[in-house]
């Protein structure tokens, strides 16, 4: 596939000289328009062969365009915190924000290349590692990201030509470091490598280019070119007013996975208080080993208000360290989380490994509360089943343990909750108009806790629906599924240290 | 100090039945009344002896008061990312945003104290990072956070009497880690410590309170009626009217540091491109020491509008690995940025060890154009030289290197290259309105220059001034300056790997 980029394509300089000055103002005014409009941002992902301009490249586009809002990101090898999450952690981080362009030189493609071409990884492991990047770019795009990617040929011979001549310049040879010279000499491995990793990835939504590195004015050019080209057909696109709504889905008396709870069950107070300590003790233990081993568990909590989600997560809490733990209560985005992927707010709370992580709700409120709401589009809110899907098993080939709670009350029960929080003056505060109005969603909150556990409750991570109208019921559940859960995921982090 | 905090403080069941409803509807309301007036912060540090109740008070906490605005942060061994940066940069990460109570459990104390009585740091050392929180604690309190610090403290008899108690519980005994057994065998050593840290660090704006622990009703209630009059008091405070603000100073005809510049100086092409291949060569090779060693850069780049910053910045980067370096555009905070001291903003952008971290405009912007538009009060800038100065006193401790670059020139000369601007279509996006108003503050941004340099170029921090009317000249300087600081920068990592 690299052959259409070895034929030596130029541009004569009397042609670049003119070009370059419209090029630069046309680029600058699709910059600015995007930033006014900061509807969406812009990844442009620089990639190819050592020696084929790639870093020459973006010093020209910070040239040429607002560098203000064209960020640069590179990466080199991961560092301890960056390798204790999943791979794909440390460029979520780094995602821009609605109106900016982020240049990725050294992306997501580098290590798994890299991991293939040195035989540290496998056939299947490299396939599902360009799966993972399918995925991640997709999700980017489907949220309105431009995403661009570039990719730099050098033929064999070109680049020994290339290395050769600026080994031999005293003050240039500082551009050939030594992993220049060491890839160079697997440079067919890589040619093989690199092809199929643009094959997979190269997706309607977000396509490779394969640029011939040979000439700088050539490779200057067609890669402004197309940046110029893309941004202007993304902006009209983004001007296009938005699709029609699909009409809302009439549900049915059908039972649901929250109808078939027996919600009578109850615990007495003295079991109660022997389990709870008993299990505290013992979440304590394990959590102690987790810190040990490194097994890291993420829990969620969601439920109707009043369903008890902040006891039962002091529960627990109590019987962990304080270093070991971080509970994150899901509010109303920041702005610098709105202007990202919905995603990335809970990407930045990944804890490092032998961590606990609670979410008192989550991700999980845009298939709940934002889908009942509107604050999401119906198509935002279907795509999100499989992003989640993919966040949670990145999570989970990484090691960490998820663990997924509803905890269900019923109508009454919730009136009655009310009503004590309305006399109970240090209760009081809890209780807000909107948490009212909320109970007028009551059928529909079931029909879509019933399609989220249909949608994403999975082997690995499986929904655990526990009837909380006794709130000592509840506490127990959530602490026996806890412990089991913790023990599983230490005793998985065990197995991969051997 | 401690004999106050060994006399059997209690409180009887009933008062603490009849009072503990109000307290906590009480301090609800002083909650929210921050959370809505989201004008300042409150950093609630709870340390002292093992075994005192410290986590149970913190639960306490969450249960009493509105836990989705109450974050508790603990801290345990820095990790790698935490260690390549100075002792606080983990701290400033965790600040609470405006309107909200943040808990540090295991503070910025832990670390000092428990070095200092192993042995691991002397008392002038001890001393040094006591003086470093006095200013940390100063700063947040004077940008208006309220700085609550309780230190609970247990009899040497009591501790043991309760370790042995809790240790023969099978249900409870996960409670008596090892460290604190081990740190049960240094009671008397941690006494004179924590004695002396707690004297050094009790100033008048982040008062210490010592709690008795024995008994738990006191200690809770003792920290929550403390919490509430402070947090009272606070907000009354903070609803008074602002102070008067200080007369404007009439600059005089003096010269300054600008006016001893020479503006005529220049550097013919020839010259120019020989050395600045040459400087890049020298600049490469350094960066790559750098990152051998862990040495940090930190370079600022100041100056008016068309000074030539975005170029000089260019010629710099040319020259680095882009794995290796960060450009930080300096504009408009965030609100997440706006919600936080003005410094935090920079914080997040300290790079790791062995990274050179560029500023185009940066932290100056407090005392320069923060200061001549007004958007600083008086006492704000005046301030700011000496959170300045603690910050980078900070860095440059920990071996980052920081290099200072005002690039100035004339009126002249900037009406020149706005008109050069403003014909050239690529160019004209770089001026705006606001640039041509700037101008008419040009004799007071002299002065202002001159006094920021008085105060802030220190013999390890310097401030380069460069005269820049000629572009040539002025890049040339900057990466001469750049080479030699970032050489010492290198050699002083190397002295400290021996």
């Amino acid at each position: 596939m690299f052959e259409t980029a070895e034929l030596g394509r130029n541009i004569e300089r009397d042609a670049y000289d003119k070009r370059v000055p419209e090029l630069r103002v046309e680029l600058l005014a699709a910059q600015a328009k995007l930033l006014n409009e900061a509807r969406s941002s812009v990844v442009v992902v620089i990639a190819g062969v050592d020696g084929a301009g790639k870093g020459d490249t973006v010093n020209t586009l910070h040239e040429w365009m607002d560098s203000h809002y064209l960020e640069t990101h590179a990466f080199g090898t991961p560092s301890e915190e960056e390798r204790e999450r999943p791979a794909m952690w440390r460029f979520w981080r780094e995602l821009p924000v609605k109106g900016r362009i982020g240049i990725y030189f050294g992306s997501w493609y580098t290590q798994p290349i890299i991991r293939r071409v040195y035989g540290q990884a496998d056939e299947a492991e490299f396939l599902g590692e360009l799966r993972h990047i399918q995925d991640f770019e997709r999700m980017l795009a489907e949220d309105g990201t431009l995403v661009l990617k570039y990719w730099f040929h050098l033929s064999k011979k070109e680049q020994k030509k290339r290395l050769k001549k600026l080994s031999s310049d005293p003050d240039r040879a500082w551009r050939v470091g030594p992993t220049d010279r060491e890839h160079s000499k697997h440079y067919d491995d890589f040619v093989v490598t690199c092809e199929r990793a643009l094959r997979e990835t190269s997706t309607g939504m977000a396509p490779w280019q394969v640029i011939e590195g040979t000439h700088r004015r050539y490779r200057e050019v067609a890669v402004a070119e197309h940046l110029l080209a893309a941004l202007r057909g993304h902006l009209e696109a983004h001007s296009a007013p938005p699709a029609v709504e699909a009409p809302r889905i009439e549900w049915g008396t059908q039972p649901t996975v929250l109808s078939a709870l027996d919600m009578q069950v109850k615990l007495p107070e003295d079991e109660y208080e022997a389990a709870l300590s008993h299990l505290q003790a013992r979440l304590n233990e394990i959590s102690r080993d987790a810190q040990a081993t490194g097994a890291t568990l993420l829990c969620v909590f969601e439920g109707p208000d009043a369903a008890g989600k902040g006891g039962a997560i002091r529960r627990v809490t109590r019987a962990l360290d304080a270093r070991a733990y971080r509970v994150i209560s899901t509010a109303a985005p920041s702005d610098e989380e709105k202007a990202r992927h919905y995603l990335w707010r809970f990407w930045r709370h990944i804890p490092r490994a032998g961590r606990v992580a609670i979410f008192d709700r989550s991700w999980y409120g845009r298939v709940l509360v934002e889908r009942v709401e509107g604050y999401a589009s119906p198509a935002e809110w279907r795509r999100a089943y499989n992003e989640i899907s993919e966040f949670e098993e990145l999570l989970i080939e990484r090691g960490v343990g998820l663990v997924k709670f509803w905890l269900h009350i019923d109508l009454d029960e919730q009136a009655k909750r009310f009503e004590e929080r309305k006399n109970t003056p240090y209760k009081e505060f809890k209780i807000t108009a909107e948490d009212y109005r909320n109970r007028d969603h009551w059928t529909e909150y079931e029909q879509v806790v019933h399609e989220m556990v249909e949608r994403t409750s999975t082997y690995q991570a499986p929904w655990t629906l526990i009837a909380a109208n006794d709130k000592r019921h509840a506490r127990i559940e959530v602490l026996k599924v806890l412990c089991a859960s913790f023990e599983n995921c230490v005793a998985r982090a065990r197995k991969r240290e051997k």
